[in-house]
């Protein structure tokens, strides 16, 4: 009897993710194989709630970024808490998101490929679906193929605000494709997405503030233009976690993309204080080279390497020393003793969290040391 | 119908990772949804064919990595060619790859968890299992799993040869933890292993055969001294692709357990020339924010950041500017055009395959450019 056969007589996960009667239910963290990844319930809770009473009564809505979790299970309680609907990535993340109960997806990327754009369409059957453009023959080709299925994208202009990826620039060339889309069938002009993201992590604050402003400002005013050419913008989207306080408060904007705060990331808290780590790698110390050091089963390919430093949770003692594929070794920077042994437990929070998520297909949701629930990572590795 | 159903209605593979009747066979690549993990079928069999040319009448054996494709089909290929068996980075992939059709894997690692060890025992059963120790608590506890199991578990001890990460030191202390494994129930005494994963990359090559021969005369004196102390040393191995012409020759080692020349990367093909990039991620670019820059369809969520730069194939002109999640920025450094327009498609080869490849379910197999085959990676995310 196969280890592979044994898993398949598990439950299946329901649509939404949840594995009702998973065998891991109830037990003891203790008592997982580790590596593995845990989700801790109050802090998860906690931070959705911060995220979702700070927008309560605010003019802009918040829409979270799915690419954090890639679960539809947290996305439910997102919506559950207040929020407009979710973001996502991609075309197959927001299927997977609509496939878990969300009615309202925005995949903020632009969708160009015949298959994708074919399958994005079918979804706009399902589900209120938006997409962003930069470009007048993605468009006619958005236009051709909803028109063509009889349903109705709305689009937004992505306008870049200084990140340099993706983006028309702000001013004439975003007020004339925006007019494009207002006339093309099967397609309604949506709004403008301007993204933060080469500020989001700006460790200066007032920094950190004035550069979000100055790029929302290009964006708002070319919004301002569009108006005026007889076009209404009902949607100003933009955000990161670093700035939900400042990009989410600005008026004018009306929607705000925070991911990461769900899970949060060691680094990124500095930036994010009301948001505490909900995610971590269970994990057992292998080895113990020197009285200073300590060798984990964590390594890059359950942590990744996207950016950020891990941390051992409970163990400010402790730093990463490196990542390898299968290992992550951490020291004392003091030169005193871990006091850890072979064998021992530690949980060890991922430098980017939304890196991370992307590697496992299941999470453990614990409460008080126990699994309380276990969750498929349904959009995990759907990256088309 | 959601598209999670009408997933659902594909074949399954059967247990060696092959999907027959896959949809997707026959398809021209350019009809792949992107990113598209694809292996180049010739490469692929030109990789694994050069290095068991190079070890067929060699003392030392080649016993590939599984850790770079995860992916029980291309283990099969290698053990076809010649391959003693396989390397696996945990027991979970070593599950994988006895479930696959593979009899003989080397579990190049410590297994220390009660949980894992029961399944790493319970794989003994099944099929000739070896596992790395450093610790005598640890020898302690696979031998009493093994016994209370009836299976016999090969065991080596790990040498740190200077990586610094888990291991035993040279000399006395390794050859008394080999007796102790001699003398314990349940287990054998099978050799020692010592890695030169530090010097794997050097990019001087005498610097690199110098410091690799070095490392192994450590690991080859305490095999020395094992065998004066009456125990049989049978398997001395070590190994990775940098070095698999210096130490899968140099008298008295065994195994040679190089792993990513089968995909093979972009900057580690500069060591080791005889390989060809295997493994790419068909793109389309998504927009061309200027003449000189592309934003494809790939980031580090399908080509992972591990080390190493992506490099998009047959465009030498164009240089990894970035990687975000789901965007890759590429531009030309001499300023010229690209001459690629939206939609456009482009294979990225990852910067670490082995990174890249654990994050893919399916990869498509392309010969011609068309699909050949549908393999599933049935090792992705295994990592306990």
């Amino acid at each position: 009897m196969s280890t592979r056969l044994a898993y398949s007589s598990y439950p299946f996960p329901d649509a939404s993710g949840v594995f009702d009667g998973h065998p891991a239910i109830g037990l003891p963290v203790t008592a997982l194989p580790t590596p593995a990844p845990l989700i801790d319930l109050p802090t998860l809770e906690r931070n959705i709630a911060t995220m979702a009473a700070f927008f309560a009564d605010r003019p802009a809505a918040i829409r979270p970024h799915s690419k954090t979790h890639r679960t539809p299970v947290v996305a439910r309680m997102q919506v559950a808490a207040g929020a407009k609907g979710v973001t996502a990535p991609k075309t197959s993340v927001a299927e997977a998101m609509v496939d878990g109960g969300i009615d309202d997806v925005f995949v903020a990327n632009q969708v160009v490929s015949p298959a994708m754009i074919g399958r994005l369409v079918a979804l706009a059957g399902r589900a209120r679906v938006s997409v962003l453009t930069d470009d007048a023959r993605n468009v006619a080709a958005l236009s051709e193929a909803a028109a063509a299925a009889g349903a109705t994208l709305d689009v937004l202009v992505e306008i870049d605000g200084g990140m340099g990826r993706c983006g028309t620039r702000p001013g004439a060339p975003t007020v004339a494709l925006a007019a494009e889309i207002a006339r093309a069938p099967g397609l309604r002009f949506a709004g403008v997405h301007v993204y933060e993201g080469h500020l989001v992590q700006v460790p200066d604050r007032a920094e950190r503030t004035r550069a979000t402003e100055a790029m929302l400002d290009l964006g708002l005013e070319t919004a301002g233009l569009i108006r005026r050419a007889g076009i209404d913008v009902e949607t100003v989207t933009c955000g990161g976690t670093g700035t939900y306080d400042i990009s989410g408060v600005y008026p004018g904007v009306t929607e705000h993309q925070a991911g990461s705060y769900v899970y949060m990331d060691p680094g990124y808290q500095r930036k994010a204080p009301a948001f505490g780590l909900a995610f971590s790698l269970l994990s057992t110390v292998l080895s113990t080279p020197s009285p200073d050091r300590v060798v984990v089963d964590s390594g890059l390919q359950v942590l990744s390497t996207g950016g950020g430093e891990a941390a051992a949770k409970g163990h400010p003692e402790l730093a990463l020393k490196g990542l390898s594929e299968e290992h992550g070794t951490f020291i004392r920077t003091d030169g005193g003793a871990t006091g850890l042994r072979a064998g021992d437990l530690v949980e060890i929070h991922p430098g980017h969290c939304c890196a991370a998520a992307n590697l496992h297909d299941t999470v453990y949701a614990v409460r008080a040391g126990a699994v309380e629930a276990v969750w498929a990572v349904t959009a995990r590795g759907r990256s088309q």
